[in-house]
């Protein structure tokens, strides 16, 4: 990464290509293994460019998480597009032209969104009833009245029912992998109770959050994936024990313009606008973390540093604490790696990527 | 504010031109009744338009917080910027071209940054030492000798020493508009000493957070303040004291995409690439919240519903704690007005408004 480094002068979002594809690969192995279709979420790099690296591992379905992000992909041609988002029937009328150009599936909750899509006789669309598992995010539990309704009013309608789509937003809190595994298994158990309860509709199953995407292994009774983060992962992932650091796909370069003697402390030219103000509790350095610290190097970034991490940001500060070496070994003027808490929040206020060759790497 | 309203289909950031107005015409005159210049922070609004509106208030002087913010508003006719940032001498060359155009001042706190400006012989800028009163933020404390190591080089040059910049941060913690003040009088204590130890080279004052400009009245020993969240202010402001809820210039329209009859909350279109992801613990409701509900009404928005808070936001969604009668109120599609924590923040994750009349107002 020299060549690139050598030019950057302020914030500047890192691919690594190389991870990356590996990230998309290990993923879609998986999704093999258990005969589930891999739906990628991609509102976590909202990149054509890195569309095409899934494309290229035989992709053809993905997840968005807004009827724009759809547009964006449908424009750069993929046809089968999930909004994984509760249908926003304010935006009925783009979702209808949406759907008549694209195999375009949504998410339901409510009585008014299959009104909406009844307002476009011409509209076809699969629908996904989204089930609330625990996350607390969506709405409909198992216990709901609403979802015989909502499937009977689809069944009379021109629309298909496919079945049951969760995100188990609330393994993002674990702990440990086993703590995932416990919240997947729990959360699944409710919606195979689903299928079996609705059985006359043949509903399917379909989810995807990374940690669980990362850390089981069998999918069998799953029909689609849509997990999204796996594809950068970041810190948070590392400390719940989906991935390694080494998975981690992006890095934040950012220039040091000051250092503090006394407190052993560097100030970058990196704060919320370009990292997010996303942070987590380091469960090994007993404090909240906006980061973690990486040396660039040739062709892409060393391992964090032991002891180093971002402790506060302001709109475009962020103040670094070092260890001894670490401090004396910094200069005014260098640029350091910054590793992001959540890419997802990271990637979207960046905007754009730079990989490793100095190219720029497209954002929505 | 109906017409606008009408039309709203997803989340988007509106402006009350009256407000803010209003919010710029008070510290102008706060400022001129102290004898004291406002040379405005334009990171919060980062919009030419509303730029525009400080100008008509007889603004000539303006901060920024980047390279790049300085060179927008530069394009745009601002001839006296100062850029509230340790320069990055990364961005040397970028920062001649600017003062080769215009009345540029900038923040240094260590040599390196006084060598890189002297590598352009043609560069001439007005410099300020920025000076750590307790945030934290900054690198130079009082008792630093550097402190006259900078003034001496810098008389050697042909750069201009004007003073101390200082930027209160930790206002910004405060609970109380009295805890604010004593902050102030403490921090402000701290430069008036360096300006007495420093006579000889004559410096000048300048600092400007938004919680001390807002509650502090007499500022006759500052000779130019650099707040820029007072423009649009927010809920965090409000805590503090340094505003009244009336103040908040800007609110995110989100629709209502789902309800949960039993929890009372409902789904908002409208999550963390929207409002950013910015806390703050409310001391009346003793939760952590991502702002509060407002009715939008046909100038403008209501004050805040009782007992009605943003309690989660994930990439895309908002989860609204209601109270009963709110929740009855509210239908899927509509579309309620969420107060930011951190106006600064939304504002740059946003990167636009739309005022009560329906038009488009820029942001960088």
């Amino acid at each position: 990464m020299t060549v690139g480094v050598m030019e950057i002068t302020r914030p500047t979002l890192l691919i690594d290509e190389i991870i990356v594809k590996k990230n998309i690969r290990n993923m879609v192995a998986k999704a093999e293994r258990s005969g589930t279709e891999l739906t990628p979420h991609f509102k976590t790099h909202q990149s054509r460019a890195v569309g095409l690296w899934f494309r290229d591992q035989g992709i053809k379905s993905i997840t968005v998480s807004s009827v724009s992000m759809a547009q964006y992909f449908a424009d750069d041609g993929w046809q089968k597009i999930t909004i994984a988002f509760p249908l926003n029937i304010l935006e009925i009328k783009e979702i209808a032209t949406l759907a008549s150009k694209i195999e375009l599936t949504v998410l339901v909750t409510n009585k008014e969104q299959i009104m909406a899509l009844q307002t476009y006789a011409e509209v076809y669309v699969k629908v996904l009833i989204e089930i609330d598992c625990g996350s607390h995010r969506s709405v409909l539990d198992r216990h709901d009245q609403l979802i015989a309704d909502l499937i009977l009013m689809l069944q009379h309608s021109q629309h298909q029912f496919q079945g049951f789509y969760s995100h188990f937003g609330h393994t993002y809190a674990a702990k440990s992998a086993s703590e995932v595994g416990e919240i997947y298994h729990k959360s699944l158990k409710i919606l195979t109770d689903l299928q079996l309860k609705y059985a006359y509709a043949k509903p399917t199953i379909s989810l995807g959050d990374t940690p669980s995407c990362s850390i089981i292994d069998d999918f069998s009774r799953i029909v689609s994936l849509h997990a999204g983060n796996f594809v950068f992962y970041d810190l948070m992932q590392v400390q719940i024990g989906a991935c390694d650091e080494s998975c981690i796909g992006v890095v934040l370069a950012c220039p040091v313009v000051s250092k503090d003697h006394e407190r052993l402390e560097a100030i970058i030219y990196g704060g919320g606008v370009h990292l997010s103000k996303e942070s987590m509790f380091d469960t090994d350095l007993s404090v909240s973390i906006y980061s973690k610290i990486v040396h660039l190097a040739e062709n892409g970034w060393t391992k964090s540093i032991r002891g180093c991490y971002v402790k506060s940001i302001s709109q475009e500060h962020g103040v670094v604490k070092l260890s001894a070496k670490a401090f004396n070994d910094l200069k005014i003027g260098d640029i350091i790696g910054v590793l992001p808490v959540h890419s997802c929040m990271t990637a979207d206020v960046m905007g754009g990527y730079v990989d490793i060759n100095g190219n720029i790497i497209d954002h929505m």
